[in-house]
């Protein structure tokens, strides 16, 4: 992809984050929706700061693009999106939680606990994944009951026990038991892959399209999940490198392995090239229509940070 | 209702409690769903300890109850009981939380957090509730994917920001904030009731019931969700005056008002009495169906624990 421009896929990230950010902030209003009975402000503060906080938005961008594909209109993707950067930035504010990372920044903010209480963070953070499906199930959504039942069932999935929170577990119990190979690929196939998955799929979901066609999707997802956690550790390694003068041997000394440590930077390139190309084989029969998800391939194995 | 028994309850209460618990049970095992990757066996075992652990399961049963009024088979009726009662632990799992009430002991057994630690307990939490979205949209439910959608919602916005989450995110602020009326009751409403009204208005929306006989099992759930907190608090008051010789005033003293603190526990009774009378009319439509929804009333009124 000689053509690969980082700025004009940039300029379409910023238009997709734009977009769910809009939906997000109009969701999270103080506005009641039916059956509820009253939003308390600081519970509603904490969620939005939490989900407000300037991410890259690049699972929404994921959503959307796979959407479109098989022409799913933008106002029946974007709450899915917005559903999806809920169960994200939830377990972004969990994860932050002293008791698990003990956080106190997140892009240059103070993290939900600390800019609230641990109390108030882990009910900001629960009230953000029980949102998600309170998004994903609304009336009038433009998707059939049977597409919105698969969407909340596949993130149910993705994001829990044999999903995201299980990795989530599986990283904490790492830092104390040395990993080998087949269990790191587990893990980072749970912790950041089944969601970067879930995201390429549910565009096929939304539009109820052939097994064939969401299967493809699925593959891409999971090509772009490995190459996702591949490029973070050869940044690791490389950002480690140049800035404090370190050793790729980093991750391994401090207990918790990466593949890059057990094969080497090299290595990864190689493994994130033919995973770039992997991506472009599966997208061939979507034709130009699919030109953004293989840009997204590439933004996501060659990204400096 | 002259010919109440409590035990007579009690027994079918535990039928329906035994039936929640083998589905749970099986649910909850090592084998992967469709789309799971792995499920970390400590992780499992934390989820298993925070709902496996001999509630009343009183839930459950409004659930299996409601559902048979509209005959509902069981087999499909009891995976929503099972979802409602993974959501009802999850939020006592994470209630116990250090950072929460910081409880050791929940029905006399450690809390999940002292029988693991805080991460998992907060995982296991997170995946409770994750986990009772999967179940309520499962494959080969029975159920309509209409219904499904729409219990989806349902549950979400009980459980979510305007509803228990919310509930408990009150209850906080109001260990430091005195109280009114009509304060307490909006806290209340959130934080028990809005599970309650869901477990019974559930089986009318599994059944693709009237909106009118839906209606009806809404307010059988909100009339039984406040006899549930009323009784509590007359438990509380009753309890303490009985065993350790403490006045009614003690929760406005500790800053945590009732509304059996505002009222008196002479008002409470006759509340309940109206409440249990409110309930048996509201039900009447369906004869000696409801027989067990109307006992259930009575018993949340006049439990004595």
């Amino acid at each position: 992809m000689d053509d690969f421009s980082f700025s004009a896929f940039e300029t379409v990230l910023r238009r997709h984050a734009r977009a769910v950010e809009t939906v997000l902030d109009r969701l999270l209003s103080p506005a009641l929706c039916d059956g509820e009975i009253a939003r308390p402000p600081r519970l509603l503060a904490a969620m939005r700061h939490g989900v407000l906080n300037g991410g890259k938005r690049l699972r929404p961008l994921l959503v959307m693009e796979s959407a479109a594909l098989f022409d799913v209109r933008q106002e029946t993707a974007l709450p899915v999106a917005a559903s999806l950067e809920c169960v994200h930035c939830y377990s972004l504010v969990h994860d932050d939680l002293p008791a698990m990372d003990d956080d106190d920044l997140r892009r240059g903010q103070p993290t939900v606990h600390k800019a609230f209480d641990e109390a108030t963070a882990i009910l900001a953070g629960d009230a953000l994944l029980t949102f998600a499906f309170d998004v994903l199930s609304g009336e009038d959504s433009g998707l059939s009951a049977s597409a919105q039942v698969q969407l909340v069932r596949l993130l149910a999935r993705a994001a829990g026990l044999g999903g995201m929170a299980g990795g989530q577990m599986l990283d904490l119990a790492a830092e104390h038991t040395p990993q080998g190979e087949s269990e790191i690929i587990t893990l980072q196939a749970m912790k950041t892959g089944a969601l970067l998955r879930f995201a390429c799929e549910a565009g096929a979901v939304a539009a109820n399209a052939t097994a064939e066609d969401r299967a493809r999707l699925a593959e891409f997802g999971t090509a772009i999940g490995l190459a996702f956690q591949l490029a973070d550790d050869v940044l690791d390694v490389t950002e480690t490198s140049d800035i404090l003068g370190k050793t790729a041997g980093k991750d391994i000394a401090s207990g918790k392995a990466t593949l890059v440590a057990f094969h080497g930077v090299d290595w990864a390139r190689r493994q994130l090239d033919g995973l770039i190309e992997q991506a472009n084989d599966v997208l061939a029969p979507f034709g130009q229509k699919a030109e953004t998800l293989r840009q997204s391939a590439y933004f996501i194995a060659r990204r400096q940070s």
